[in-house]
């Protein structure tokens, strides 16, 4: 870390400091400029993060950080892109880009298996569907729960497509896992650390969703979470963050794509139904996920969005996301990918 | 709500519209506008969330929700502002301006019981203090767990206070409910849902924190989710939101006192210590707090801030808290309340 | 406009609204809802902003405009997407995407001609640099001014490509107007208003960047400032907006692209430079940007990114813009369009 | 400035850093980390921002400035508060608290003679009113002009109170330095360097906004662009920071007021108006303001709100400002200061 110094600091302060980050662990360095001293920590500060309390002593103005605060989720512990195993079939990570599609909630054997068969046909390779949904107000439809798991593993039995869905709560988390090929963890579960703990040491992947407000690296620290756990098959997402605009629901940041490509070796879905939030601007944010580099795309299908129990608005009916297919199949080929 | 057509909508699109809000079991009442029709149905918008799927329909722009979605928080429910009676001395919402102190962590005996004897001293009326610490990363300190409730338990046996602490997972809940006099939920669980559920059931006052990338709606329908499991003690705080400024580590919303104020009876408390992130800054943020009308505050206070395991930069010394707390005092009378 | 009232709001208070309603020209119309009334004002919203002033009456809970405030720049009034001609082979807004690209700022004629050059050769359409720079610092490197609009007109007449380059001032636009055949309206001036409407009196085509902190709707009301003076040749800009985020310089909102493309017929244009402040990260949004939809680019390119005067971390040296045509290229084609 | 090495820099990546660094006339000092070089660049880093060039050199991770971008801001230059001298009778930044008030736009002598004798008897300092308006929409009221000056000095002429009114052109800024006690710069002119430049060379003291993406070290930039030009009479103004949060109008940062009194001399104003966008968030927030050590408000008060041709919710009624004056009067004591 560097420590700067305000610049009236008497040299009584700047002992202080020094001594304190010699008691912590670290070889102090000092600058000596022309308005203020600035000093270097030397030493690892991962795990020492105590260092960042010096900015409350005397004479210091601020604590600049220097690493990174992963390890795990970083490039400098793993320089090839990883690639997560789903299925036999199926991995996320390498040169093809892995759509997973499927409604929001799961509401009947009907809905599903309709929705499962038409990804299926359009080449979708993995089946979404809630079965718990955390949702906003207590009063609307909260998931059909176990029997929604059992719903989506009969889709998987008739299509042969592996199943994504959410788990809201370490209670639960085993009776999701029974049942799921990868646990998604929402964004507002996104530093839910309980959660994070505990999906860590299950044995399936996860599909890790940035929260509304999280920075890049405190999505790379919630993966820290799981990968520090032993679990290392992490999948990063980015559905959209909380901006002044409204003319979407959120704003999808397809920046995050090759910022976290320059940070970590963890392979990066983009989700443009949460990220925009309307259906028309699905498609085109798909082809920009594919362009940028996403290693894959979680959508949102209904076959029927009116009457949708939760995210109509956003969803995709069968015959415009096998259109979309096709175009993302186009784009993928331009830039070196299949789909 | 009403539902705004596009300006060339068809009429069967229309129509279809129509029969869809009376099968959600609304009234439909057409407005016929110069250059479009806007719909409005009429009844209960809340537990039927589905009419925002219309949206979705043909021929339709946007629908916009005219009630809140919420019924227990709101004033409509309750004109009186709620009193939350935490002990035999101690209540939260009347004309007494409430103050919590204590370190953001219990690091040691020593430490919380010489905090909690200075928060005694200078006149505060609630000890706080965090035994399971949600944190960034999973390399800082956690907290010590049940140790840290116990040396809250001793620290208010031995200065009468009552404890506020954080619960951070619905299975030590129950754990945490023993020793606490209100659970705090903190702002990255502020959307834990099953979390919520769980407090709701449980007997004791929850102080719940806004999120980082809350609303003020989307605080209420969380205020929602405890107070519909039947606890009807629930304490909203505003804890600093996150924007775009770097120079405080949030940004307190303190407009949140009066906007609250008028949509629900519940008390509202401030915490100027994340919501600056600077001890500079408590203080002016702490008066700024009582005038604009905060129920109560939540501060942090360490007897050596440069040593303290967490949020050391934002913690004031034991002496400039209660220098603080006689400045408040003045402040309060001239809002005509008391500290 | 919808005007909601207050659940018990008085009939006397009512009354007033209507009585106000008719007298603004509008025709009120009552909504009977189940827990209060909701009053449509029929009649064109534009042009009377006062109906908002609405809100302010007692018995008002709050007043929602359904009509967007702007015209000229709708899909409304015209339903094809404009083509902006820029010179006799040089238009924005066809099947073709148009690339500008250039340095931040003019800094010799070595450098402007060696960058046009390049630009050239490359496959690029437009030249684009600065004269007139505004700078956050008053310290900073103000531009060439006059002597650099006669660079950039040098380094048209060599290489044919027109150029775009920023006004900044009312007072000097007509200077600038004389070399460039683009006028650009920087982000920090998109709501200075004195500065759209000169620029709408001039004959020149107006590149408006979206400002930090504008929502799509604030950009279309100051394309019709242009507008409405007279000049159709409004292309728009997204160029990052403002974010908590801190990885990127700005959160480039490529959704922008298909929401602009569904409210206004003119053209779009992307800025990864800006939008990303990063060199990196410039080809991926870039080929994304052409994946989404957009008309153009405008993307910084400079020899000597290290000696820049201003923004040389974000620009790209001119052998990795050659490779980036290429691969724009590629994934045009894949969209059905050519660059 | 601080410059962090890749911790995988060649040897001859970081020669050619420390070359380049001693080129823009910096000192170089070298820090060997555990895992990376760091390297510090002495000298004053003001007047040569090129140093922020070197992150686009090969093996630079990224460059920390230290030193603050401003001076004649800064309290490193003038440690006391500066008071800005008003007129005869009235200053800003002393222990007297200024309070600003009027109407949003001047619409006619009587509106804005009642509203000044209005202001006058409440006990307020200084008459605001917007002659030259800047509007969102080019077809909403943009202000009587010449005319609104004229009548805002008949205003003063009657009730004695210096008149603060907004400048929004260079060209027309000689114009309203003719008639205005102090110049006003709006949010959204608030990087308009053009009009900047222009009202640092008048000899009227400025008060000036900070815009709604602006941080506190931007707001100082351009208060520096004014202070460079001559005129020390600087005042600055928060009045809301665009958020996502839509239940206020914008999200009022008063911690804008310790930052601010942390780093600079100037003045600091709040407009609690423009910061809620509600009349009834008024209040609170305006004796927030006072306890969080304001200098001053400014305040939209508005005989007819209903009526008015501008920010009518936001405006306070009269007899409402009166009773809050007293309320602020009884604040400002509680902090030992006078309004």
């Amino acid at each position: 870390m560097i420590i700067v110094m305000k610049s009236g600091a008497e040299k009584r302060e700047k002992d202080e400091v020094l001594k304190r980050i010699k008691e912590l662990g670290y070889t102090p360095h000092v600058i000596h400029g022309t308005t203020r001293d600035v000093i270097g920590a030397i030493g690892d500060e991962r795990g020492k993060l105590a260092l960042q309390e010096i900015e409350s002593m005397n004479g210091v103005e601020r604590v600049v950080p220097i690493l990174q605060p992963y390890k795990l989720a970083s490039k400098e512990v793993m320089k090839e892109s990883s690639i997560v195993k789903i299925s036999d079939t199926v991995s996320i990570g390498g040169s093809k880009i892995v759509v997973m599609a499927g409604p929001c909630s799961v509401e009947s054997e009907k809905q599903i298996i309709e929705c499962a068969e038409a990804v299926k046909r359009a080449g979708g390779d993995i089946l979404r569907g809630g079965a718990f949904k955390p949702r906003t107000s207590p009063y609307s439809f909260q998931g059909l729960e176990e029997e929604g798991l059992k719903l989506l593993a009969k889709a998987r039995d008739i299509t042969g497509l592996p199943i994504v869905t959410e788990v809201i709560n370490p209670e639960t988390a085993d009776l999701v896992a029974e049942y799921a090929d990868i646990l998604q963890i929402g964004a507002r579960n996104s530093q839910n650390f309980a959660l994070l703990k505990k999906v860590g040491q299950l044995k399936k992947p996860v599909l890790l969703k940035r929260g509304l407000a999280m920075t890049i690296q405190e999505l790379l620290m919630s993966a820290e979470y799981i990968l520090s756990e032993g679990n290392q098959s992490v999948i990063l997402c980015e559905r959209g963050i909380r901006t002044f605009e409204t003319a979407t629901r959120n704003t999808l940041d397809l920046s995050a794509i090759p910022v976290l490509r320059s940070k970590t070796h963890l392979p990066i879905v983009i989700d443009p139904s949460h990220g925009t939030g309307h259906h028309l601007y699905v498609s085109p944010m798909s082809l920009a996920a594919v362009a940028a580099g996403a290693d894959g795309l979680i959508i949102e299908v209904h076959p029927d969005p009116e009457r949708a129990t939760s995210d109509g608005p956003q969803s995709l009916k069968p015959e415009k996301f096998a259109v979309l297919m096709e175009k993302m199949r186009r784009v993928a080929e331009a830039v070196d990918r299949t789909i």
